[in-house]
C-alpha cells in the first residue's frame, strides 16, 4: 500500500518532542515510532533530518470570497488555500457571514456551494448571526446538528449592517449555550465608531490614518469587557476574535481568571505589525493595512500579545485573512470609511509566529504547535483528528525548517492579492513541505494540489474543551 | 501473558477525554482503544463503565521521615506512599533537605537509603542547598547526571538552619541554568519571621494563632515577587513551591505574563481550608494546621487558588505532606515556635481536588488530570511515562469514580498521623482502583502493595518543558 | 453686631487641623485666629473645647421629593433638609430629572419651584438629560449661563424611561466639554437589566432578592468602565454618582490614573451595608434596601469603597437620599421590578463616614472633611464660600464630637420615612451643633428652622478643579 | 514699615486659583485681598498681571556638599540654594547621612555647622540611619525634641556602607513610628546590585552602560514593594524617595491603596529624561546620567509617573540633587562603580514640572503647586508656614511667568557643576522674580542674596498629615 515515511526528524506535539518516525497511509497517520522501518516501494520516504515535523496549521479565522458591499475579497477559495498549504497551514475554519436579514442556514448552504468545489485542504465553518429572532434562533439549534455541522455562531458589535445591539448579543449568547454552542464575538463599540467617522470626516480626515482615529483601541478593550462581561452572565463561552490591543488581551484574561470560559484569539498581523502604518505617506500602503480592530499605534503591543500567548492568557492564532487587491482599496481614496477592510496573513502566519515567538525566545515548540493548530482543534472539537501528531490522527503535517529563513513578498506569494503587509520581512522558520490528507502537495516551492481536494470537517457542539466544566458540575 | 484490560471506562488525559479500553501488561500500556477484546484468562478484566481512567497522581512537594530539630516526621516512605496508593497518587517526589553545614550528594545518598527499600510506588528525588560554596556548586553539576538523576534544587528564604540569603540564592539560580536544573524555592522572609516571633512571645502570644501572626501572607507575596524577580535576573526557571495566599500568586502570574519561566505549585490543604483554624479554640486543632506558609486567614483564598489552577495562572498541585502526631505537636505547646511545621495531604489531594475543582465546576476532568499529575510529569521530565494513559507509558493509573463520596477521617485513612486536618469533610470524587506499575495496589478499601515495591526514577536536566524557549531562541 | 463666637475648638480643614477660634457675623465666617475675644453681648459664645469645627457637610445627591413611575418620594425639601442639618450637612446638590420627553430648562424651573420655598439649607442643581436633540444640547448651553447656574448634567444608562444610548451619551459629552459643564453619570447596564429581570420573573423570582441579581454588579463595573471610555474619548470630564462596588471603582482609578478626569462618588450606604440584606426573610427590611446600583454582595466591599476614599482614587461622598415608606415600597410585593427604588442617608452620613473612616483608622480628620465637603465644594465650583473654615467663607460649620455615640433609629430620626437602613448601628461622631448661614439651626437634639431658609447657589461652568488641566496646555 | 505688596496676579495655592494681591511685611504674608492699597512709599509695588503668584517650592531631597567615598559633591550650600532660589525654589530639606559606624546626632550637627552660615534659603535636614544599636535607637528619640527639630530618618536599603538590612529596617521602621518620625526609603536591592556590577565587570563591562544594567528597574521595584511591606507590618508611614520606574511607582500605589501611609516621591530628573542616555557615545553626557536608582530605560516612564503624580498614586516631587563635575564624574572611566553618583535639579525641577506637567494638560496649576512645595510642607509639618500663600504664612513666593520659555543650559545655571543633564531642553513657565523670606532674592535674571541668609526649620513629629489615622482611631 502506497504512503508515506518521514524520518529521522523531531516530531512536535503541544505536549511533547521527540525524536520519531511518521508512517502515514490512507490519508491517515498510522504509526510514530522512534524507528520505523517499511520495507514497501510504494511508501516514499522523506528525510526530515534536523527538522521538525509539526501538525499543519489550523487557522481559525479566514474569510475567503467574502461579499462586502458589493464587491468581493480576492482571495477565494481556492487562492485562499492554496497560500494556507505553501505556509504550512492545512485547515480553516472560515466565516459564513451576511448582514441582517439574511438566514442562518441559506448563509451556510451558501458558503458550502461556494467552497466545496474549490478548497484545496479541509475547512469547517462558523456562522455569523446578525439580526435576531425565534426563526434564526431555531435555525442555530439546527445547524448543530451533524449534518451541518456548526458548533460555533459569531456576533459583531459593530459595522451597522453586521452589528447586533447587547440586548441581542444576550439573547444569542443565551441560545449557544443551550445548543453547546460557541460564541464568537467581534468586540468593538460599532455605534461610537458612527459617530467618529462622521466627525473626522467633517474635520476633513479623508486618508487611512482616520481608520485608527475611528476606532480607537481603548474601545476595543471596552466592547471586549463588555462581551465578555455579558457572556459570564449568560453563562456561555466566548471566544474573543482578532484580539488587537494590550487592554482587550487584559480583559479576556481577567474574565478567564475570574472563572469563566474565555478564548482569545490574536492575528499573525497583530503580533508581526503596529499601526504606526497608518500614518505613512504612501497611501497604498497604509490603506494596505486598514482592517478592525486596527493594529495597534503602541509599538510594544506586538510583543506583549506573544507573551499573553506564551503565558496562556491568549489561546490561539489566526489571521482575519480578508485580502483586497490594491484597486480594491482605492475605493476608500477620498474617505477612509469606504477602504475595504481587511489584510493577508493565511500563507505566512506560521513562519511569522515562529520568527517572533520561538526565535525570539518566547515560544518552546509545543506552545508553537498548540497556538498554530492544537488549541484550534480542541476548542472547535475536531481534535485529535486534527492538530496532533498520533496514531489514528489525519496526516495534514509539516516538515519544518527552524532555521531556515524566507524573505516575504507579494512577488513571491500565494495569494490573489497583488501586495503582502509583511513585505520584505525576513522570517525564521519555513514550512518546507506540507502534507495534507496524506499527500505532499508543496514542497520545495511548488505547490501540487487541485481544486476540492479539501473537505468539509463537520464541528459538532457541547465539545468537551469548551463546555467540560459542565459535565461532572453539582446541580445548582 | 498475564495482564489488565480495563473495559468501558473514559479515559482522561490532559487534552481529551475519549470513551476506551486500557490493556496493562509487563507493567506498561500496551494499548488504547476504543475497544479492546482479549482471549487470555491470564488477562484480568476490570468493568469501568461510568467511571473515569486517569493517570495516577504525582505529588511533586513532599517530605516523607523528615527529620527536623530533633525528630522525625511521621509519614515514613512505607506509611506515605501507602497512603498516597489509596488516594489515588502513584509517584512523589520528596524532598532531600538537610540544615546548612551538610552536602548535597551525602543528602541525596541518605534519601535514597532511607526511601528505597519502603517506597510503595515510584519516587524522584529534589535536593535542597540550604548554604553556598564552590563545592556545593560543583555538586549540584554532579548531580544532574543520570546517574543521580536530579534536575531540581531547592532553596529557602525562610528557615534559620536551612535558609539562604539572597545573595547566595542567586549564585544558585545562576548555577541551576547553567546546568539545566529547575530552581525550586519556598518564598518567605526568613528575617522578618525571626523578629515577629520574638515580638509575638514577648507579647506574650504563645499559642498556635502566634504562628500566622508571625508568618503573615504580605511577606509570602513580598518573598514570592523577589525570589521571581530575582530568577528572572539570573534568566532561570523557577518552580514556586506551595503557594498559599492570592498576592503570592499573583506575583507567580505577573512574572509569567512578563514572559519569564515560573511555575506555581498549590496544595491541596490551601485549596480546602483556611487559616482560620488557627484560631480555634481546641489547641490540638490549631496545632495541627500549623505549616508554612500558613493558610491564608481570607476565607476566599481556596476558591481564588482554584481559579488561578483553572485558567492557567498556576499549573499544579502537590501537598507538602509532613505529618506529625498529636504529641509531636504538643512540643510548642507553650510556645507556638515549636510546633512542628507540617500536616498531611498525600490520600486525600485527588478528591479535595476533584470535590472543589471539578465538582464545583471551575475544573474540567482534563484540567484536573493536567494539575494531579501530566504538569508536573511535564515539568520535572518524567512525561509521557508518567502523567499519560497512552501506549507506552507506565501503568500507572487510577480507576475514578467521579460520583461517589466519601468522608474523609483520620479513623479510616492510611497516614501515620493521628489526625486529619481534612476531618469531617465530605468529597465528591473517589479512587475506586489505583493500579502501579501495572498492578492493582488498592481496590475494595484495600491496600496490597509491599515496601520497596516502588523505585526510583532519575530525571534528566534540561527538560524541554522547562528550558524549550531557549532551544530555537536567537542567539544573543 | 451679633454673632457668633467658638472657642476652643479645633478647626479641621481638608488642608490643616489646629486650635483656633471662629467668629462668626452676617452669615460669614469673619475669623479665625488661635484666640478670638470679642466684648460684645450679642456675641453669643460657644465652647467647642475637645470637639472639632468642620465644615457643614455637602451631599451632592439627593433626590427629595422625586416624582418617579406615579409616585413621589416621601423626603421632600422640607423633611429633607431638616433631617440634613440634624446630621450636620448644610447644603445639598438635588438632581432636576424628568423622564425622556421633557426639556431641561422646563425641569429646572419645577425643581426651583419645588425647592426654593420649603429648602431649610442652600441647594445647588444638576440638570438630567434623558433624551437628546439640538433643542436640548441648547437648553444645555443656556443652563450654564449666571441666571440658571448650572454646571453639571446627569446621564442615566439604565431606567427605560430616562435613560440615554451610548451614541446620545456620547453627544452629550462633547456638549458638555463645550460648555465648560461637568458629566455626571448612573453607570449601568440598561438593555441587560430590562433582559434579566424578564428572566427572573418568569423563573418566578419576585421578591427583594431578585433586585441584585438583575443588577450584577460586574455591569455596573462595565457600564462604569463604558462611561469613562467614552468621556475620555469626547475629552469630558466625568462624575460617576453612587460608586457601589469594587470593580466599579477600579474602572474609575484605572481611567484617572490614565490622565483622564474622572471623579467617584462612594454613598454612605455602601460604605456603611452590603447586599446580604437583599436576602433577609424580613420583606421590609429587604425592600429597603432597594436602589440601583444595588449594594454589593461582597461583604468586604464597604471597606474597599472607603480605602479608595483613604487614598484618593475616590473622591469624594453623597447619599442618592431618596426615601420611600414601607406603603409605597409594598407597590413592588408582588414583583420586586416594582419597589421604588431608593434608601436614605441624608442624616447619618457624616457619622457613618466617621465612624466607618475615621474610628476605623482609614482616614484622618481632614480627609473626613475633604470627602464629606470640601471636594463636593471644589468639583461644583463654591470653594472656598462652601466646604471651607476661612475668613470669608460662608458660616455652614459643624460642631463635631469625635468621642460622643449615637444609636441610629426610625424613632429618633428627622426623614419622612418610618424605617432608617441603618436602624440600630451605634456610631462615633456625632453632630453636636449645626451652623448653617450663620445660625445655629441644631442644637441639644433639637432643630430650629424655618421652610425656606436656605437659599439657591448658581454654580458656574469652567470650574478650575474640573478644567483647570486645559487653562495653560498648549494648543495642539 | 518697608514690605513688598505685588498686585495683578492670580494666587495659586494646592485648593485655589483666584486673581488677588498679596502684600508682605517682615518676612511673612500679612494679607492677600482682591484688591489691597498701600499708600506708603516704603512698601514696593511688583505688578504680576497675566502672572501666577505661587509658594516658593520645596525640595525635599537634596545632598549639598555630600562627602562619599573621599570626596564632596560640588554644590555646596551656599551654590545649591543659589541655584534653588534662582528657580523659584525657596527650602530645601537635605539629608545627614554618612556611613555605618557614625552616630545620627553627629551626623546631624555636622550638617548643621556646613549649612549654617552657608545657606540662602531656609533648609531642614532629615538624618539618615545607617547601622543599628540601642545607642542609635535613643538617638533618634532624642533628634525629634525641638532643640534638634528631624521628623523623619532615612535607610538605604543598598549601598554596602549606607544599607541596613531587612532586621534591622525593620527595627528601624518601629522605633519611628514609636517616636512620630516619617522613615524615609532608598529602595534597590544592595546584595543583588554588587553581586551584578562584579558579574559586569568580569564580562568586561566597564563603561556607563553598566551601571543600569547593575541597577534594574525590576529590582527598584522589588525593593520598594519589600520596603512598603515591611513598614505595614511595622504600621509605620513611610516615604519612597526618587521613585524611578513605573513598577516602583505602582508598588507605592498598592501599599497605598491598601490602607497604609504611604508617599511616593518623584524627581525630576525622572520626570523629564530616560535612561537611553546611559547608552550615549559621549562618555561625559552618559556618566552625567548616572544616579541611583538610575533613569528608566523604558522612554515611556517620565509620562506615567507625571500621570501618577497628577491622579495622587504619587505624591510630590524633589531632584535628589548631588552633582558632580565632570572630572569627579571621570574617577569612573574605567570602572562605571566608579563614577560617583548624582546629578543636577534643584534650579531647575519647578520649570521642569510646569512643562511636563501642566504644559502638557496633565497638571492644572494647583496641583503643581501641591507635588512642587505644599504636599512637602504638609509632609514635613511645616505647613502653613511654608507651602501655602496666606495670611501669616513665611513670605516665600514666586511670580510665575507660564508662558515664558527658557533654554537649560549649563552656561547659564548657578550650580556649581560644569554640566547639566537637562542641557538644551527648552521649558514653558519661568520664574520672574523669586522672594524669599520677604526679601526679593532672584529677579531679572540676577540674584541678591548673601551666604547665610537662611535658616535651620525644626521639623516637629507625629505631624497630623503622616500620623493623622491614629489620633481617632479607635483602641484595639
Amino acid at each position: 500500500m502506497s504512503g508515506l515515511l518521514i524520518k529521522n526528524g523531531t516530531v512536535v506535539n503541544d505536549d511533547s518532542m521527540v525524536k520519531a518516525d511518521v508512517l502515514i497511509q490512507g490519508g491517515l497517520i498510522v504509526d510514530v515510532q522512534p524507528t520505523i522501518s517499511v520495507n514497501d516501494p510504494e511508501v516514499r520516504v522523506i528525510d526530515a533530518t534536523d527538522k521538525l515535523i509539526i501538525p499543519g496549521g489550523i487557522d481559525p479565522h479566514t474569510h475567503l470570497q467574502l461579499p462586502y458591499r458589493g464587491d468581493v475579497s480576492v482571495d477565494d477559495f481556492y487562492t485562499g488555500t492554496r497560500a494556507a498549504l505553501a505556509g504550512g497551514t492545512t485547515m480553516i475554519i472560515d466565516f459564513a457571514s451576511k448582514p441582517r436579514g439574511t438566514l442562518p442556514i441559506d448563509n451556510w448552504r451558501q458558503w458550502r456551494e461556494w467552497a466545496d468545489h474549490n478548497v484545496c485542504c479541509d475547512y469547517g465553518l462558523t456562522v455569523a448571526i446578525t439580526s435576531w429572532s425565534d426563526e434564526i434562533a431555531a435555525q442555530m439549534e439546527e445547524l448543530t446538528k451533524p449534518e451541518y455541522g456548526i458548533n460555533s455562531f459569531k456576533f459583531y458589535m459593530a459595522y451597522t449592517e453586521y452589528m447586533v445591539r447587547d440586548e441581542e448579543f444576550y439573547e444569542g449568547l443565551k441560545q449557544c449555550v443551550k445548543i453547546g454552542a460557541l460564541a464568537r464575538v467581534h468586540a468593538e463599540h460599532g455605534p461610537f465608531i458612527d459617530a467618529k467617522q462622521k466627525e473626522l470626516l467633517e474635520a476633513g480626515v479623508t486618508g487611512p490614518e482616520g481608520h485608527p482615529q475611528a476606532h480607537p483601541e481603548e474601545l476595543e478593550a471596552e466592547a471586549t469587557n463588555r462581551a465578555c462581561t455579558l457572556a459570564a452572565q449568560a453563562k456561555c463561552p466566548l471566544y474573543v476574535v482578532h484580539v488587537m490591543s494590550k487592554n482587550a488581551a487584559r480583559a479576556v484574561a481577567y474574565h478567564r481568571q475570574k472563572g469563566h470560559t474565555v478564548f482569545g484569539e490574536a492575528i499573525s498581523a497583530a503580533l508581526a505589525l503596529d499601526g504606526r502604518g497608518y500614518f505613512e505617506e504612501d497611501w497604498t500602503k497604509a490603506a494596505a493595512m486598514v482592517m478592525s480592530p486596527p493594529l495597534s499605534r503602541d509599538p510594544t503591543t506586538p510583543k506583549v500579545l506573544m507573551d499573553l500567548l506564551a503565558c496562556g492568557q491568549l489561546h490561539l492564532t489566526g489571521t482575519d485573512n480578508c485580502s483586497w487587491t490594491c484597486a480594491q482599496k482605492k475605493q476608500g481614496l477620498n474617505d477612509f470609511t469606504k477602504i475595504p477592510s481587511g489584510l493577508n496573513g493565511l500563507e505566512d502566519r506560521m513562519s511569522l509566529i515562529w520568527e517572533n515567538g520561538v526565535h525570539k525566545g518566547k515560544l518552546d515548540p509545543m506552545r508553537f504547535v498548540a497556538i498554530t493548530s492544537s488549541a484550534a482543534a480542541k476548542i472547535f472539537n475536531c481534535y485529535p483528528k486534527k492538530g496532533k501528531i498520533a496514531r489514528g490522527s489525519d496526516a495534514d503535517l509539516v516538515i519544518w525548517d527552524p532555521q531556515k529563513t524566507r524573505v516575504i513578498s507579494a512577488s513571491k506569494h500565494h495569494h490573489g492579492c497583488d501586495y503582502n503587509v509583511f513585505e520584505g520581512m525576513t522570517v525564521h522558520g519555513v514550512a518546507e513541505v506540507t502534507i495534507c490528507k496524506g499527500v505532499v502537495v508543496w514542497e520545495n516551492g511548488e505547490l501540487n494540489v487541485e481544486r476540492g481536494f479539501g473537505k468539509y470537517v463537520p464541528l459538532m457542539p457541547f465539545c468537551d474543551h469548551v463546555f467540560g466544566t459542565l459535565t461532572y458540575k453539582k446541580k445548582e
